[in-house]
């Protein structure tokens, strides 16, 4: 099962430099050399179009489209259509001839070719030389850009320079909305289109969902030529013609306005007139790309982590840092974070219970409005969640496993009708939340409704065992995905046991705040004494199976007498083991898929002891295969804590740079986003041993025998802390309000003054 | 959850009558009029169409289809491309027009209508007289039916007669390969197709199987009147015109010779030329019609079950041994009993383990060539069952959950992966048939090595729990379909035990009658002899769990302690529970769907004291739904052994009647044919109390308070039994050798000459 870098990129503390085509990789790269802003998303395709492998994918977040439904769908609660993120808008579209042949990279004698994504400016720049089979040298620069402050803007820059004869060029420019989805279908209806001289503009309106996306576009060119205007069933644009003399080069500038709308609201007239406007009011490339610099410079600046001695995982963590915040940094509340981003179709740009679990704590110390907006999503689709509940036989609110719209889009039954952990998720992600910004306002106004809902769910799905002396849940899936249908899964069980206490808590904490907003939830819930009653008998009757004499907690009732398996005897020919193993042998024995016990004991950490903790790892560790991404972040988070350096940094080994050297061999569908998030993690609360899930932060960081030294600032409260940890001493330094942290134990005060302390060793 | 009659069809202790035409009856008539000889089967549809809701369907046994290929399967193991019985040529395609208006009874005014199907005879007859808008009256007599002696030949016959008035008649008639399959699509390619003066022959070939049937037919007039042959794309026939005078009568006779190619071994030429062959030596209707007089005479002679004093039951077990009969009696061992039999698409044709466990009894004891037929179909299926195996990571042979050529035909994971008691049933099945008729060739030519293919499955899928005490089925679905991904299932475990035992016993037996066979046989299976001692250290080592304490088997590890529902207090319109419940709600609770424990007690009867059978009644039967049609009859059987008389009435109530009263509602889908086997079975094990699992055969009868008497007729091994059992004595008589039977738990010989025993109160 090991799983082994494909080294292709080169190294480059704050770059991606591809050098040399190869059609094999083109897939791969095209998801690496990915470039959004939260709003938007386009994989780093080559624009001219190319006949090797390739998916010209360009995403919007939230806009989607419906599947077929699936008639031989008989049971209730099986959701029988999915939604998903749908391939839109190829705004990018060109196309190229010289001398009236098509330019087509992969049958062209291409030299010095060059693919470079800068994490200082967030450009990507394409360069390469191309010899005709006249010998012509003709030189080109791609160049492409989102705007990170604009939401709604793009630009494309090219450049063609015939190098040592002259060559007839023409050029096709324009908007492609015939694009294919899964490469299979279009779901695009033309509802408006027109062009002028220079611009072009054009409303696409999905089959189904009804969701719409204006694209327009103003050119500019260095010559003064003409530019034809053309429509054809799905693509609008223009074509200009120039023969290039020695030297001359022809230097096109494509200013695109993109606005999606999921509910279409305005009329389609309001929407035209909207993206005219924005197209007007927009400033050309190169002072849009001096902001966008100057969006980066202050990202870097103050969530930037510096890794001396280790250039790989310097470039690696630089990428994980810049493709999260292309992905998400709070722009809408109604956005998510899916766990392949805007970078690709697999997933169906879907979000899942990653977003509160392993992306919240980034967002929570680097951004927190963002943050807060992630939740807000889960409030905006607390509707859905309603409605998901009764389909369940349940009451309250059950979140979706898979969604964008806040619809559950998980076809599988064992799945979407078996694993809780988006809800509880997202009752964990308000608690870590509230716990570490202390914004009760967000609590009483949006948290609160939540945690009741979940809670409600949480006693409706709950049962008691024959007896009536245990309470928790039966037929459930853990995170786990490879124990399904068990009874009394701990991790289940825990998580719930802590929404119920947390809402409690919460409840408890609006009466003494304010009785007249205590009332009026009360009230808009229709909360009876009754139920709760039920949320504190379910918390203290909830049944986690433990073996006190072992310190172990068994993953679920019957856990400890499954048939074992020896996880390293598995052949490496067996992976992934979906694809290799009967569907039900993967269920049958005590291996796990990814940690279910570990997970909530990292959660909420500080509540176990180190023997319980070192009890766990040491039985869970070597019964886990690792088969999603997440797993091994957690494990080495743990092995830092239990002074398991070695185990640790093995565990980190493919974090950072997981895509960048395809470890998984499935870049090539898109980035694993959530995975990126979990990197950061990694680093911060594994090697730094921060902490967060109590009043006060702790600290307690070691640092690879490799690495020099390594350096994080996190927000917290309105102070921004810088740490650094060489392997001397923990250096800190707080910007802003003066805060306590536990450093190693103790309890230090940080402030504008460096403070230092001895490393751990 | 109270099943309620749908009284419609008049008693009759030998006919199915149907008085007045109601359309919304139509579809279930249609099904309770079917007639079938094993080989080919038509629904009671009224051949010249009809307006209301109705389906046309002929089926031949074994003629299937292909459905697509279900791209979205990912896992190994699930079945991504079913197969199902293919509705074929509608070989009594009929019109009629009555002064140019087309016939319908649904838009008719309709006097005297009857439709009569005979037990004594076989056929079907439908008459009536319509009145047309000119008040002319036209008297209509149908009838049809399906040889028991020659299975390629059917019948058809319509007389029509001017009662008043002279009226113009159009006759339409011929073969009809346009048929729709589940009412949306059809699935036939003619490829040969030709009419003469009075004859019509085609062949039709299933698009993805290629299977073919050759539908022919020769017609008969009263009176001289030229025939016009007609082709469209898929029909091809003839048509008439006839100007009746007052009572003048058209008499048309078609005689039909249908061939199902399952493999198309031989030329298409051959087809034809087989077919016409078969079709010029045909006799007339009523020269054939009394063979099937003498056929159905012989059956009722040794077959029937007269119940004295209830007139309902004795229809209605009259019409299951009659449609049992029609469905299956061993012409062809590669045919086996749809769940449906032929007799409508619902379960898609396919036989279950309903054929091993229900059904077999029936033959073993009325027809054992039969019930070795039905062995042999599992052994010329064994190759499938080697395929399936390693899709499931096991060795050996694994027997599907659904199929109609061995092939596994069922999609759903959660079954075809996890149910295996198809594989123990066949296993059980040769048992039962070995040990009843003393067929050892059977045994040693076929069974055993089908025991040793199953044998080795049932190692390969079992596991040892964590300290390697107890092995067993570990995430499986036993008979009950309740609970699901349960470990150590006791019925599961229980028949695997079993399977192991006689496996090893059969093993012993050959080499000591006959070492060379037994030599070959293990060159032929390559079978080692540590196999031989997994077998056994599988056997011994069986975990079965059971509290000794109370003597309760427990249906699987974990049973007792799941939550408790009440069953009784479940509202009637829950029901049925897969259409109202939450997929996930129904496996996470005691309740249960149908017997599992209860039902390898009925198997192995006689391994298990009466105490143990009584407390594991008293504590399954309350939570139990009978959600399957299967399940009452068990509990029934079960009841009258433990002297719960009133219990045994109450679960045999709709035993007999199910269909022809309706009670499941579903009648129109077609007839529960395995729930007919189990009407027999619950009679002759139930009240009768008879048992086959030892050596001896056993009697225990009583009798419900309202029969007057119950009589029936077994074979064992040369010996015709006939058993009379009154308020006051048992009766039994042996035609043939005499044999020694347990009655009461005392053994007597049983002669020609009477024998009465008092009859048990």
């Amino acid at each position: 099962m090991a799983k082994i870098a494909s080294e292709y990129f080169k190294v480059n503390p704050w770059k991606i430099e591809e050098e040399g085509f190869n059609p094999e990789r083109n897939r791969v790269a095209e998801s690496i050399f990915s470039i959004a802003n939260e709003y938007m998303g386009v994989r780093g395709y080559m624009e001219e179009g190319v006949s090797c492998d390739s998916l010209s994918g360009s995403y919007f977040n939230g806009i989607y489209e419906y599947g077929q439904v699936d008639e031989s769908v008989q049971y209730k609660g099986i959701v029988n259509q999915a939604h998903f993120m749908v391939n839109s808008v190829n705004w990018l579209y060109t196309r190229i001839y010289l001398d009236g042949e098509q330019l087509d990279l992969n049958n062209a004698d291409v030299r010095e070719f060059k693919r470079i994504l800068d994490f200082k400016t967030g450009d990507l720049t394409r360069t390469f030389i191309l010899i005709t089979g006249d010998r012509k040298e003709v030189k080109f620069i791609f160049k492409r850009f989102i705007s990170m402050n604009m939401p709604n803007y793009g630009y494309q820059h090219i450049e063609i320079e015939a190098l040592n004869q002259s060559i007839e060029v023409e050029i096709v420019t324009g908007l492609d909305f015939s694009i294919l989805h899964w490469e299979k279908q279009n779901y695009w209806n033309i509802v408006k289109q027109a062009a002028g001289d220079s611009f072009a503009g054009c409303i696409g309106e999905t089959i189904t969902s009804k969701q719409q996306v204006f694209s327009g576009y103003q050119l500019q060119t260095n010559i003064d030529i003409p530019l034809h205007s053309f429509k054809e069933e799905k693509v609008i644009g223009h074509k200009l013609q120039v023969n290039l003399t020695k030297d001359q080069k022809i230097v096109i500038d494509k200013q695109v306005t993109n606005i999606a709308r999921r509910k279409p609201e305005k009329t389609m007239v309001d929407l035209w007139n909207e993206g005219m406007d924005k197209l007007n009011n927009q400033e050309d490339y190169s002072v849009h790309m001096q902001k966008n610099i100057e969006y980066w410079t202050t990202i870097w600046k103050d969530h930037d982590i510096v890794i001396e001695g280790d250039e790989k995982n310097q470039q690696g963590i630089r990428f994980c840092i810049f493709q999260l915040q292309q992905t998400y940094h709070g722009v809408d509340s109604n956005n998510n974070i899916g766990a392949k981003g805007l970078t690709g179709e697999a997933y169906s740009g879907h979000a899942f219970w990653d977003t509160e679990t392993y992306c919240l704590p980034f967002f929570i110390f680097n951004n927190p409005e963002a943050a807060q907006n992630l939740l807000m999503y889960r409030y905006n689709t607390l509707d859905q969640a309603r409605k998901r509940a009764p389909q369940l036989d349940c009451t309250g609110a059950c979140y979706p496993i898979a969604t964008l719209n806040g619809e559950e889009a998980c076809t599988l039954w064992q799945h979407a009708s078996l694993q809780f952990q988006p809800s509880t998720g997202v009752a964990y992600g308000i608690w870590q939340y509230v716990l570490n910004t202390g914004d009760l306002e967000f609590l009483f106004d949006y948290g609160l409704e939540m945690l009741v809902e979940i809670s409600r769910f949480l006693v409706s799905r709950g049962q008691w065992n024959a007896d009536h002396t245990k309470f928790g849940y039966y037929g459930v899936m853990g995170p786990d995905e490879f124990q399904m249908m068990v009874n009394h899964n701990s991790y289940t069980n825990y998580m719930a046991k802590k929404t119920f206490e947390y809402t409690l808590e919460a409840l408890a904490d609006l009466q003494v705040c304010s009785s007249v907003q205590y009332q009026r939830l009360i009230d808009k819930l229709k909360l009876q004494n009754f139920e709760i009653g039920e949320f504190k008998t379910c918390a203290q009757q909830m049944y986690i199976p433990y073996d006190a004499d072992r310190l172990l907690y068994e993953q679920h009732e019957g856990y400890f007498d499954l048939p074992h398996i020896d996880v390293d005897a598995i052949p490496v020919e067996d992976f992934p083991l979906y694809k290799n193993w009967s569907y039900d042998h993967i269920y049958r024995n005590d291996m796990i898929k990814q940690p279910d016990v570990l997970m909530f004991m990292f959660l909420y950490n500080q509540e176990f002891s180190p023997d319980c903790k070192k009890a766990n790892y040491e039985y869970y560790e070597p019964r886990c295969i690792h088969e999603s991404s997440l797993s091994p972040s957690v494990h080495s988070i743990l092995a830092a804590e239990l002074d398991k350096i070695d185990e640790a940094v093995d565990f980190f080994r493919f974090a950072t740079r997981m895509d960048i050297d395809d470890y998984n061999r499935n870049t090539a569908e898109g980035l694993h986003i959530t995975s990126i998030a979990a990197a950061w993690v990694n680093i911060v609360y594994g090697f730094a041993g921060f902490r967060s899930d109590r009043e006060e932060l702790v600290l307690s960081p070691i640092i690879p025998d490799k690495w020099k030294s390594y350096r994080f600032k996190f927000k917290y409260r309105g102070s921004l802390i810088t740490i650094k940890v060489t392997h001397q001493e923990v250096e800190l330094v707080c910007d802003g309000k003066k805060m306590n942290l536990i450093v190693y134990g103790k309890k230090y005060q940080i402030t504008s003054e460096s403070l230092r302390i001895a490393v751990k060793k």
